[in-house]
């Protein structure tokens, strides 16, 4: 059982996370500050650096905890394919790409939040390390996600697991950006996004990609 | 010849242009403002506004300066194999990426520049319907060159066009921003884009891609 202080602790971080999330909507990242994500949680600014070091730290978690919950809708997905024993039979991988990504919606503020803290990352070279720590976690995180899927033997990929990584998360990342300038949001924005990662995941796949067939060389 | 009223606007425009690019480098988009720019180039806020809308017109026009140079270059390069007859030949596609690719610098200033319009107009929907046109000429520009190369019968594709152009596009942009925010410059940036576009064509071309061969269905 987690300690009571342990809790609140935990409840004032989320807090203030959510409370970062609403002013962002508002105002942006370089509009947002420590004052007024402080005031809409009803925290002091004492309690805000008791759990975070800077706004930056605070937005970098932000997005942390945004990509990961995407993550983890995938997995879940993933897995529960993998529980039916639906991922080494003849499924078709674009099926199961469009099945593991047909119900969901994206936010489009996750969107801006995602490009406001990139743009921030190319502008200050402190925020960029602590950036690209993150990165390199999510990337591990999706790396894993890839590698399970070809250790089960199901799909076998024309590039290395690294490179797939990247093709996946930049063709990701650029639609959605694109489509949100456009417009889109909700369903119409996650199935845009689906579409374009089973596009790429074609282009992945070896030739012969079932159970059990040899990938041409 | 032009007339001199013409050279003298066009060269108040180049000037405006340049001098927005340096106090971009300096403060950014959010920071940059119509009177710092019309003080660094030397002109008065009436020759701003007979030459611009407004500071995000400019600013959409100066991204749109640098995107058509690179697209100029690359074209130039593609001509000169084609009239060598090299892209017919049996040189091999990942070696003319590579060639084409070959020498050249990217400047991380215009990754920051074309990331931070991509953020600007995510906020704004004014913005948004500009930029969209812009983006929409040069995604024109971009399957121009792709289809001049499918139709030169060198190679062929394993997606239509319009789909391999949004994928270079979004793997070229993802891995510049990436890279830039890793500190890249200059020559080892323009690389690192060069070895991703070649990752992507390799994955797009049809096998058998030489000329004469016949796709796989």
């Amino acid at each position: 059982m987690t300690a009571p202080t342990t809790r609140s602790r935990e409840n004032t971080r989320a807090r203030l996370l959510d409370a970062a999330a609403q002013v962002f909507a508002e105002v942006g990242l370089e509009g947002a500050s420590v004052e007024n994500i402080c005031e809409r949680a009803g925290f002091t600014r004492g309690a805000f650096y008791s759990n975070f070091e800077s706004k930056d730290a605070l937005f970098l978690e932000l997005t942390s905890v945004v990509a990961a919950a995407r993550l983890e809708t995938i997995r879940a997905r993933i897995d529960a394919f993998v529980a039916r024993g639906m991922l080494g039979s003849d499924l078709d991988a674009l099926e199961l790409v469009h099945q593991i990504m047909e119900t969901g919606m994206d936010d489009r503020l996750d969107v801006m939040l995602m490009s406001e803290i990139r743009n921030h990352a190319l502008r200050s070279p402190l925020f960029a390390e602590a950036y690209l720590v993150q990165e390199q976690k999510m990337t591990a995180s999706i790396e894993g996600i890839i590698r399970g899927i070809v250790d089960s033997g199901a799909f076998s990929l024309r590039v290395d697991v690294s490179t797939a990584a990247h093709l996946l998360t930049s063709i990701w990342e650029g639609t959605m950006v694109r489509c949100a300038i456009s417009g889109f949001d909700g369903e119409k924005l996650h199935r845009a996004g689906g579409a374009a990662l089973a596009d790429m995941v074609e282009l992945l796949l070896a030739p012969g990609h079932s159970a059990g067939a040899s990938s041409a060389s």
